[in-house]
């Protein structure tokens, strides 16, 4: 493959000038090209110039707004919500983390969720901002669904990347900047012009099925949580997928997966991939067996921990459990 | 299997009487017990009563220390530095949980770390500890290396847990309560010990290569991080495991996985599992790649994306990229 080598300079310049081209505020189409430079200056070319057509037809549409600065809406010492206004992404994401870091210097954390926001390039961009203050930087934002939650079949989540980076010595660090689907929808696309099969644990189909036919993904299936399929762990990606949407969909007051809302009543049923395995929130299958507890008036321990425990009482001359008065099969 | 049904209050009755037998206060007795008794009701017997044998023992044998209490080294309005003083970890845990929770009702969050503390049972107590006052808990701890990160062969990570707590309408709420490795190793011991395989992305052998055979994780290999292998995205759960590592022992000044330091000196080259597949920490195949566009003097693009921008730049009626000199391969 051959490559056209551009420097840093003339792609910030360039995405600069198409941007305000079309009515960006010079200050704005700054701010955006930042995130690209770097979104494709550290090998995520995703989230780099490749996107700029993007911004430039939201600007053009008049989907995103062209005047304006984000609004603090709500705050405290450490936290504030903020009204990105529908401006671009990476104006509300800026303002969101130099007004954390502002907190973080005065009180010694800062932490800010936005509504009114868009696309806003890597997470990592923002996380790192809080390195060169020498703090520690998250950031977070859920996106648009592409992830089939475990034992769903409908896509109900973003990626919704988590990034954390932590300042290190001389000038190192760690960088974390991740979503939290096992692979970017874009590597499925690749496989399937390619005619490639995907490695299981990549997506699903229709069905909410893993499958190692990329058509089937594209076409009606959907992305997998980081983990996979439920017997490697996926419920954790899922979760981590969740908790995004707590913090920047929930929290904020801002847009966040239509169907969350909706995945415990009764019309869900027709979107299980088995009846027999419904969908869970974190939190269900514990606030299952609490219940089962409760209605059996105590909580089961296999006998053989009962008897272990009564000889640990004994060698230490306490009584021992209370003699239970049934046994339970389970 | 038959199981015996044991009260929830007998339960915490029989372990503050263990504890208290072999000299622990009465309240750390106390603490101790509302975390286990909450595991197992929840369901989490590996975090529960069954753990009581090693908290006594600990206390016996002067590990855990049963006088004194936590103490604040360094504070701002939002957060705390604690010397746990090598108390049990639940003592730790509500300390600064109870310190966490009334700093975010003064100013909107609360961010508390600690060294000198010990197995704390079930994250995901601490965290729902925020619920009782509408807030959002989280709570992060490392343990002992259990897991071989990606492309090692060592184990250096904890299952470190993450867990995360959001209250919901009617008293419902989010629990995110997940270790960061794909499953917890008693799964793989439980296993091995019945002579079945395990699924492929539990864990690894001492090659680093992940098995079906639980013999072979259990003697000289590890747990992976969640995701499993580098295929399918397990150094996502191996970036997550680095930053609880972050969080709670390079933040907190506390101990942490011994080899972290020291996986890129030139003795860790002995601790590959492919010598050609250098084990790496978050953000540095970034680096690897800003350090190539340096050496190259700019960012190399595909012609075809170069050629599709400055259609766009003509679109808009702005100049277009400047016409590199040179084409590189890659």
């Amino acid at each position: 493959m051959s490559s056209c080598l551009i420097s840093q300079a003339e792609v910030q310049s360039f995405i600069e000038r198409c941007m305000m081209a079309v009515g960006t505020q010079p200050h704005h189409a700054h701010s955006l090209a930042e995130v690209l430079v770097e979104g494709d200056h550290r090998g995520h070319y995703s989230h780099g110039l490749n996107r700029m057509d993007m911004y430039v037809k939201d600007i053009q549409s008049g989907i995103c707004a062209k005047d304006g600065e984000p609004v603090v809406k709500k705050e405290t010492a450490a936290t504030a919500l903020v009204d990105g206004k529908n401006l671009l992404g990476p104006v509300v994401g800026n303002f969101c983390m130099n007004l954390a870091i502002k907190k973080a210097e005065d009180v010694g954390i800062g932490w800010v969720v936005a509504h009114g926001s868009n696309h806003y390039g890597i997470a990592g961009y923002y996380a790192m901002q809080a390195l060169k203050k020498n703090l520690i930087g998250m950031a977070f934002t859920n996106t648009s669904p592409l992830v089939v939650p475990t034992r769903g079949k409908e896509c109900t989540l973003g990626t919704n990347p988590i990034s954390v980076a932590a300042p290190a010595n001389d000038g190192d660090s760690f960088v974390l900047d991740m979503a939290t689907s096992a692979v970017a929808l874009g590597k499925i696309e690749l496989h399937d012009r390619r005619k490639d099969p995907i490695p299981e644990g990549w997506g699903c189909d229709p069905q909410g099925k893993l499958t190692t036919d990329p058509k089937k993904v594209v076409n009606g299936g959907g992305l997998v949580p980081i983990g996979g399929n439920e017997e490697t762990g996926g419920y954790k990606g899922y979760g981590l997928g969740m908790m995004v949407e707590v913090f920047c969909g929930i929290l904020a007051g801002a847009q966040y997966s239509k169907h969350i809302r909706t995945w415990k009543v009764t019309d869900r049923v027709a979107n299980l991939a088995d009846p027999n395995l419904p969908v869970l929130t974190a939190g269900d299958p514990e606030r299952m067996n609490m219940k089962k507890c409760e209605e059996m008036g105590g909580i089961p321990y296999h006998i053989n921990v009962v008897n272990f425990m009564n000889d640990c009482a004994k060698n230490v001359g306490v009584s021992k459990l209370l003699p239970c008065d049934r046994l339970v099969s389970n």
